[in-house]
Formats: structure tokens, C-alpha cells, sequence
């Protein structure tokens, strides 16, 4: 089959593509066969044209056999995993997996890297000294074996064709095109062989997707595709029109589920704690591993007060090479690195009705705790202390937050950029819900 | 500005680019500062969303000043040229440039080659021996100085970002775009600095836009496209529904039209006078050298009866570094090459009531007299001889044509080929004009 005559009729005749010629691109992808140009204009193609649901099925099915895939099927445990769309402040991750593994389920969870505002796993869980995000496929094995779950990179051959598809969509602006998002997320999900798999959508100001609607078609659009390939598959749509927590940045997240695993979470750190358990009973039930979600609910919650998922995240911690003393020194993993600690303080009184989080996790990025680009390089220590939330009162220079940086230049450079993006009313707002849909 | 930004404007949100945007993708495309999948996803964008009016001007207008324009002020005629999109047996322009000079018009022919089914016009003048197409700027503008008229390759500088476009598009499947497609014959027209065009928009089995509709498109486009520009433009839409003339094949359509420039035209050569009659005719009418159709078809009859055609041609092969004496010595020019005369013989009596015409184009191809890559080299003398045209009436075993070949297994390969081109029925079919639509 010639490229061309695959893209052009996928591109001028906008035809439905069959599984055969799907799996020809995607190996034409990884074996050099098609050129960078021809790659692009089919991404192009099918951004503009969209996918059916049999070529997204065909597109995910050649991407996840595009590599090698995860087998599990020694492990007599169900097989778990929850992805989100990304988000500021989102850390539930490092709470679910330990939490799932302590409630009985095997969670082998590759996860990714922060772009832009959004914070990634992999780079929270480096700012724990010595811990190895970079895990073989057989180290991965091991660690689920050993301790319920694994927190790793995507490995050199799992869905190979996602890397370089990635790169070019990232070349050519065609990131946002619904069935290729579809397609990368749920391809190396899938490689993971899971029985079920929870979605986290987020949709808000600090949303990959801000719009509820599309959220809600992406959300649709991956259960569809999880359900396709008989994996049990739900999608929570949820809030991120603010920073989920109290913390924003990678040190600062890990501390605040520390904090939360160790049953000292208050106020501020509720959302991740609910958010957290939300999830994690929604993958109980999916496996049927507990009837009920309220059940579920309730055994995490215990689950987090005995102690088991903090036990749990230890031994991961030490399995995966890093120090697992900041489990119980826990304040003393704040502080490691030298920081200045710079409060934003109001300048108007009244009740916080928005907080512009998309600008909050640019902020950050700013002074170095995210990345514009793959290849730059992060400071973990870097970040923001949300001191205030949406319908919270405020007085005229009372704190809205707290700048954790290196130097005062840098927090003169973002101060006011997050006072901004505070907005600060006479009316209290109402109130909205965490969790705002489900999608089965 | 950023490519991937102005890729999103135009695929994902399909917003109208401003010529700025539009220029900034074509210097990117010149400079390299556009990757190849860059330029392919906007190709792919540009495809399928379409162009307006504004984008399609300020496109070709970026693709003219991409390199250097001709400069024609100095000579005091009025500046013409023909372009076609391309046939077979096509190879009026080899008769209207001369023909247009010897009426008073100066021709700027900058000329393609042949790809695929269709022939082109610089191949066939490779096939006279020492004539030279690679002309520069200032040779170009020397010899038609000299005699009215050059033909010539595209000269290194002239819309390089069309050369580039154009192989992406081949890569890319996205050739077949009326707003490229516009783009790429306008853009090399326009920098000619033109003061009148003609387009002959071939329509019909052996045009490379078959259907009417797509051809009547394109023509009023790109008639559009040139006056949004100056340059007074009309578009005929004529038939390529059977072979034009008596010849196909390189060295055979240079002989025909020597045959027609020495007043030697026959009945099966007529469509080929008769086109490059209409077509030179209307370059008088609208660079107002002549006041009337009929009156300038008249004096095309009478540059032609009185040689006046062929001695430019004459002069013009003298400076282009060609073999003159071939205007004289035209027998021996067709046998230059040892070359077999095969006949091909009809199997059915009755009436010819269809050609397949890119049949005819593709078997003449498959024995080296086209290339399927523009990098293939082509045998000048192969080629066809169509001895009967729709209408003509046929006797089982008469010859439809003659196949002009290097051997007998060529032969071989092609004859059934052509054979089963001929659609005989019994019925006397309706003839078709020439010249089936004028947009002006």
C-alpha cells in the first residue's frame, strides 16, 4: 500500500480507512517507510476528517502492537490503572496507586511528564531522592509483584508509534485532534493488558480541554475505546478551575500526599483526598473487587486511615531505588532544598469567585517547575501553596498563596501575575462540584 | 510567527490567513525554517479546508516574489503567453509560440516536462538534437529578443518555493488541490510579468481533471487569479477525450507540428492547427494587437500559409543550440532514431465511438516515451501514431494506429493495450467540439 494512496484517501476523499491500511500507516510510522511529510499529512488528514470508531479502534489496536505490551497474567490480581487528561495541582496519582494496590489491585501505572502549565507523575516522583522512574519492562513486573504497583516511564518499546507520532503532532499543531488524543492515551493504556481502567478528565481553566462539552466527547470518545478492547472503562469529568489541593509543584505534591497517606490532610487538601478515594473505589468496583461504590468508598477511606497505603507507597518507594525516610520525615522532604518561602497577599477584600489556573501553573512554569519543551530541564522544589479557593473570604493584604522559590527575583516575577489571577468579588460564588460527570 | 500556529489557524479552526501569515509560510518553506511535516500538515490544511479569494491570491503572490520574476519592459511588444494542463498528444505549444512571435507578440515560454500520461513540452524539443532548454534568465530574455520567443525550463530562481511545494505535494498525495494547483501554474505564469494568458484546461478520459465540472473550476480560478493580478486571462476548455492531432510520443508531436508549420497538415493533424489557431488567436485579441476573433484567426492562417511560423521556429531552434535543418529535412528528422513501425489492428468493424485516452498515455509511457518519476529518463522517439479518431468508421483488421517502438517485445507489451483503447460499436457516435467552454 503507498502513503499516498492512503492519504489521499483518507485526506481528499475523506473514505473511511480499513484496519489493514490503518496498521500499514502505523508500521510505515515505525519503520521509516513513510516520511516525516507524509506522516503529518495524514495527521492532518484524519485531524481534519475525523476517525470513525472502526479506524479508531484499527488506529489504537496498530499503535499498542506498534511495541511490546505489559504482561501481567501472573499476577493473580486485577489488573488496574487511571489516567488524567492533566491538570494544576492534580497529584492523584501518587495517592491511587499505593491506595489501589493497599485495596487488593495491581496498578501498573505508566504514566508521563509535565508540558507547559499541567505537571507530570514521573517528575513529582523525581524529586524524591534516588527514586527511578526509568523502569524495564521486567522491573516494572517485579514491582508490581512485590508491592501492588509501579509508578514508571513508558519504556523504549511500549507503543513506540505514540513517540514519534507525538513528536510530529507536536510539529505540526495537530496535539488537539480528538481521535489522535483517543488514540495516544488509550494505546498505551491498553499496552498495560488492564481489566479496568478509570479516566480522569479535567475540564476548567487549567484543563487541557476547557470546555465541559469537550471533555465530555474525549471522556465518550476513551471509554468507547476501553470498552472495544474489553476493559472495563468509566470516565469521571472533573473540576479544574482551580488547582486540585493545597500545592502546586513537584516537590510540594508529593509532600501534600505524604501528607494525606500519613492522615494529617486538612482543609486545603481535602479535594485531593476525595478526588483520590473517588477514583480509586470507582477501579474497586469496575474489578469487581468490592459490589457497591459506597463500600468502596469507605474501605478506602480506611485504607488511608490504617496506614496501608502509606505502607504501600513506602515499599514502592524503596523498591523503586529512592528514600523512603520522607514518609515519616516528612517535613524535612519540604525543606531539602534551600527555598524562599514569599507570600501573594490580596489587594482587594471579598470572596475569591475564579482563580485563573491555567495562569497559576504558567507561574510556575516560569520560574522553572514545568517545561515549555520536552527537553528542558525542571526545578522540583519550585512551586505554589494555594492558601485560598473558590468561595473562601478575603481580607485586604491577607494571603492568597505562598511563592516557594529560589530567589526573590523570581518571585518579583510572578507575584503579581497570581495575585491576578485571583478574582476577588463583593458576591460569594457558588459553590461548583469536584466531580461533574461520569461517562460509562 | 510561529508554523505550528498558523497550521492550527488554518486545519484545526479554519480561519482565513492574512497575506502576512500566508508570506511567513512561504518564506518558512524557502528558508527551511518550516519543517518538511510542517509544510505537509498546512499542504493537507490548505487541501482540505480550501483557500478564499484572498488567501489564494496573497498565496500566489508570496510563490512569484519566493525568487525572481522575468523582466521583459525593454522589449516593446506585448507580452503572451499559453499555458496547458497538460494531454496527449498535446503539443500546441510548439506551434504558438512561434506562431504568436510571427503576429507580434514576445513569448515568454517557460515550459514543464512531461509526468505520467502526459507529455511535455520540453521533452519534446530534447528530441532535436542540440536544442537547449536550460536557459538562463538573461538568455531567456536575449532570445526572445532575438525572435520572439524562447522555450524554456523553469530557471533556478524562478518561484523556487513552487519546486519544493511541488515535491511535497507528490510525497503527500496533495497534487490534486485546486488552490495549489492554482497556486503552482499561476505563480510560474505571473512572474513571467505577463500582459496577456491563455489556459488551455484540458478536459475529458486523458486530461488530468477528467470531469468537466472540476475542469471549468479550475479554469475560472485561475482566470481569476490572473487578473486579480493584471494580466488579461481567458481559459478554454477543450477536449482531451481522444489524442490531439496525428502523433504521440516526443520526437513524433515535434515532427506533426513541423508538418503543420510547413503547411503539410493533414486530416488527422487538423484538431492540432486548429487548436493552436484558437488558442494564438486569443492571445492577439487580448493583448489588443488584433480587434476581433475572426479577424485573428484569419492572420494565424496566413502567418502559418506563409511560413512566417515556421521561420521563427527556424531562428529559434538556431539560437536555442538546435538542429534547424530540421525544418527542412523532416522525414529525416522523424527517422534520426532506428525505430520499428508496428501496426495496430482492429478486431471489430464499426464506428470508433470512445478513446481511452490516458490508456493511450500510459502505454506509451510504459515503453519510455514518459516517466512515471520526474527523475526517469525518456526514449524521445517512441511513441504513437492514431490513425483513427472517434466517429472514424473501421474494417476488422484496419489499422487503428501504429505503435513507433525500439523492438518487438515492446511492441508486444502495448499493442493489446491499445487495441482494447478503441471502443468500436456499431452506432455512429455524436462528435464533440474541440473547444467545449470559454471562460473569460
Amino acid at each position: 500500500m503507498k502513503p499516498q494512496d492512503l492519504i489521499r484517501k483518507k485526506g481528499r476523499f475523506s473514505m473511511e480507512l480499513s484496519a489493514e491500511e490503518i496498521e500499514a500507516f502505523i508500521v510505515g510510522v515505525c519503520d521509516g517507510s513513510w516520511s516525516n511529510a507524509q506522516i503529518s499529512a495524514m495527521l492532518m488528514a484524519m485531524f481534519i476528517r475525523g476517525l470513525t470508531q472502526n479506524e479508531q479502534k484499527a488506529l489504537v489496536r496498530a499503535m499498542i502492537y506498534s511495541g511490546e505490551t505489559l504482561d501481567l497474567s501472573d499476577i493473580d490480581l486485577p489488573k488496574v490503572d487511571k489516567h488524567s487528561t492533566g491538570g494544576v495541582g492534580d497529584k492523584t496519582s501518587l495517592i491511587i496507586a499505593p491506595l489501589a494496590s493497599a485495596c487488593g489491585l495491581a496498578v501498573p501505572m505508566i504514566s508521563g511528564r509535565g508540558l507547559g502549565h499541567t505537571g507530570g507523575t514521573l517528575d513529582k516522583l523525581e524529586s524524591i531522592k534516588g527514586y527511578n522512574v526509568n523502569l524495564t519492562k521486567s522491573q516494572i513486573h517485579e514491582t508490581i509483584k512485590k508491592c501492588g504497583f509501579a509508578l514508571a516511564g513508558q519504556t523504549e518499546n511500549l507503543v513506540p508509534a505514540d513517540k514519534k507520532l507525538y513528536a510530529l503532532r507536536d510539529e505540526t499543531a495537530t496535539i488537539e485532534s480528538l481521535p489522535l488524543i483517543v488514540a495516544s492515551i488509550m494505546s498505551k493504556k491498553l499496552a498495560e493488558n488492564l481489566d479496568a481502567l478509570v479516566l480522569d478528565v479535567k475540564t476548567g481553566d487549567g484543563a487541557f480541554m476547557s470546555d465541559f462539552q469537550d471533555a465530555a466527547r474525549l471522556a465518550q470518545a476513551m471509554v468507547e475505546t476501553g470498552k472495544d478492547f474489553g476493559v472495563k472503562t468509566i470516565a469521571l469529568i472533573t473540576d479544574m478551575n482551580q488547582p486540585l489541593g493545597r500545592f502546586v509543584g513537584n516537590r510540594l505534591e508529593v509532600y501534600e500526599c505524604l501528607k494525606i497517606m500519613r492522615c494529617e490532610t486538612d482543609s486545603l487538601m481535602k479535594s485531593t483526598l476525595d478526588l483520590s478515594i473517588q477514583l480509586t473505589a470507582r477501579l474497586l468496583v469496575l474489578s469487581n473487587a468490592v459490589k457497591d461504590l459506597d463500600e468502596a468508598i469507605n474501605i478506602c477511606h480506611k485504607k488511608i486511615e490504617d496506614g496501608s497505603a502509606l505502607e504501600k507507597f513506602r515499599l514502592n518507594i524503596q523498591l523503586q531505588g529512592g528514600d523512603s525516610s520522607i514518609c515519616d520525615e516528612t517535613e524535612k522532604f519540604l525543606h531539602e532544598d534551600k527555598i524562599l518561602k514569599v507570600p501573594v497577599r490580596s489587594n482587594e477584600a471579598g470572596f475569591v469567585n475564579q482563580i485563573l489556573t491555567r495562569e497559576i501553573g504558567e507561574a510556575i512554569c516560569e520560574i522553572g517547575g514545568g517545561r515549555r519543551q520536552a527537553k528542558d530541564k525542571i526545578d522540583h522544589a519550585v512551586g505554589f501553596e494555594c492558601l485560598k479557593k473558590i468561595g473562601d473570604k478575603v481580607e485586604v493584604g491577607e494571603e492568597l498563596g505562598i511563592i516557594y522559590c529560589r530567589n526573590d527575583s523570581q518571585a518579583l516575577k510572578i507575584s503579581n501575575r497570581i495575585r491576578n489571577a485571583y478574582k476577588i468579588n463583593a458576591e460569594q460564588p457558588l459553590l461548583e462540584n469536584l466531580v461533574k460527570a461520569e461517562i460509562f
